[in-house]
């Protein structure tokens, strides 16, 4: 019966500081069976991104977290295997989120049809997908770049900020990216356009940066925190604009951070340089989807954007994948591919 | 030959930390004679100003410093003595920037005549001027206050704060206070008509403020920074706004802070919470002057709007004043008086 099986990563413990392999558990348990108006998945893709972090804490957020024992959440593209919903018929490519394991049930108003003729079904969880929406909203909702304006966004070879830093090409700025290695680096500036990348592990990182923005900097798009926000910060310019995306430098973080409070220093900033820093959450544009979707998709066609997925094989490698996307190893977009992608020849 | 002579207070070093007296010097100087287009101004009320303090250190802000030796900048209400501008006759009272002392020559063209059947001329330094329009903007495009939701302003009896909670008031808003004492947190709720006022020299403060908050804080007019921001920063509602406008706790700071460092922690709050840090001076919004003037000249008429000055007379007390002003001593907005009055009674 083995066809009729699932296997799942649950949250076995909250991690305390990074995820550790016994955080999680690969259980195997049957297949559930749809009920009236579901459908039951195939997983092919399953996402993997720095947010999920934060639901392995117990605590306020944004979201509320996973429980302990349940299955971790996360957005995938599966098959449709079985349909009760007149909406659906096996075969089909949906989008959804149905977590961290090969099969689920669904309801069938929770997915999203996917198009193969529009663009490979995997970018919808990346550059069609949750990431790109993100960038494209912080980046011209709260960063409102303009022409010659200088935009600092870091990990620029990641899923969000590569096409921060491309959509801030087209809108005419200068781009500068912040990455890990030369390599990436390399890619960022060679294949994605950016007009500079800097290495962040290079002790001269923060000279650097200051020499890739000679005009200084009027929008960070603030996606890691940590010492790369403290190198950016005192190049911002007067009226600057940071959206606040995500701070994966210091979601491993187990507490307050000895040291110096910079607080007063950054309050300071702030009102000297008169700047605007404003957190977001993608679905607090949920209403501009459909102009993200025309936009990117001519976009796309255009060659104007440009991504790069970095696929890892097998459920039984997402942890190993996770503990890395929270220290840069991954190089694109990551996604776990857990069955063949019948859309691809 | 005395009625030709003018006193003055001239930065004599820039302070580290606290300002000293030394740190000042008063001068008898020959009073200078206007030019063309120019007038002869007698001081009779000189704006003593938190802002004051960070003209006092080199290096870069959104104005110059003043120079070691150079009379200390504040504006200042006076009558004109002599004018050599078709503009002005003698016995004009007018607004105009020229400082800390007696006497002074100034541009006709950069003074303001005042009408005092409009309002107490000394109003033009406080709740119709500079911090009264301080308050009206950052607090309105900023903070853009919602009815019934919560405003909490620290410096509640002072000049800006005090029309911050007044005008949260107007626009149906709970107005929550911060300020030293019993007797400035009785004003500020019994004259001024706020909610609530709460002491922050109490060591139940953070519990006091939570208290009186009881659906959270969805504007935070920032104007003092440090432990005030501390307490209020875990009260602050999802989509909460933070109109940055000064820090006075720490400007006289004399370096990082040692202890740890908070920025995560409230980098982290900006995301979870999706929070708007905004900083602005008042230049910034130049341009609703108008609307200002049209709308407090209303709710001082209406007495929607009361305010109280902290008079202090004569120039050699100044030094002392500003002193205090930056502890928190004065109990309204802080004026020098340095000649009589003629238009009060």
């Amino acid at each position: 019966m083995k066809e009729k099986q699932n296997r799942r990563i649950v949250l076995a413990a909250r991690p305390h500081g990074e995820p550790q392999d016994g955080d999680f558990r690969l259980e195997t348990v049957d297949q559930p069976a749809p009920g009236e108006d579901q459908v039951l998945l195939r997983t092919i893709y399953l996402s993997l991104d720095p947010y999920m972090r934060g639901r392995m804490n117990a605590g306020p957020s944004y979201a509320p977290p996973v429980e302990v024992g349940q299955v971790m959440e996360g957005g995938t593209i599966s098959a449709v295997v079985e349909s009760k919903s007149p909406n659906f018929v096996p075969g089909d490519i949906v989008l959804g989120y149905t977590g961290w394991q090969e099969y689920a049930v669904a309801a069938a108003n929770s997915l999203q049809k996917l198009d193969p003729a529009l663009a490979p079904v995997s970018t919808a969880l990346g550059v069609m997908g949750m990431p790109g929406l993100t960038a494209y909203t912080g980046l011209l909702n709260i960063g409102r770049p303009k022409p010659f304006e200088t935009v600092v966004v870091a990990a620029a070879s990641g899923a969000v900020g590569s096409v921060v830093g491309q959509i801030a090409k087209i809108k005419g700025c200068r781009a500068v990216g912040i990455a890990g290695g030369k390599q990436k680096c390399d890619f960022v500036v060679n294949e994605l356009g950016f007009d500079a990348c800097l290495d962040h592990h290079l002790a001269s990182f923060p000279q650097n940066l200051k020499g890739a923005c000679p005009q200084g900097v009027d929008v960070y798009f603030e996606n890691v925190g940590g010492r790369v926000f403290n190198a950016v910060l005192p190049l911002m310019n007067p009226f600057g604009r940071v959206p606040v995306c995500g701070l994966i430098a210091q979601y491993n973080s187990t507490g307050l951070s000895p040291g110096i409070d910079r607080v007063p220093a950054l309050m300071g900033a702030i009102l000297v340089k008169r700047l605007t820093f404003q957190g977001f959450i993608v679905r607090d544009f949920a209403a501009q989807r459909g102009d993200f979707v025309r936009d990117m998709v001519q976009w796309l066609r255009a060659g104007r954007v440009k991504y790069r997925e970095d696929v890892v094989e097998g459920l039984e490698n997402a942890v190993t994948a996770f503990q890395g996307l929270l220290k840069g190893r991954n190089f694109g977009k990551l996604l776990v591919q857990l069955a063949p992608d019948p859309t691809r020849g």
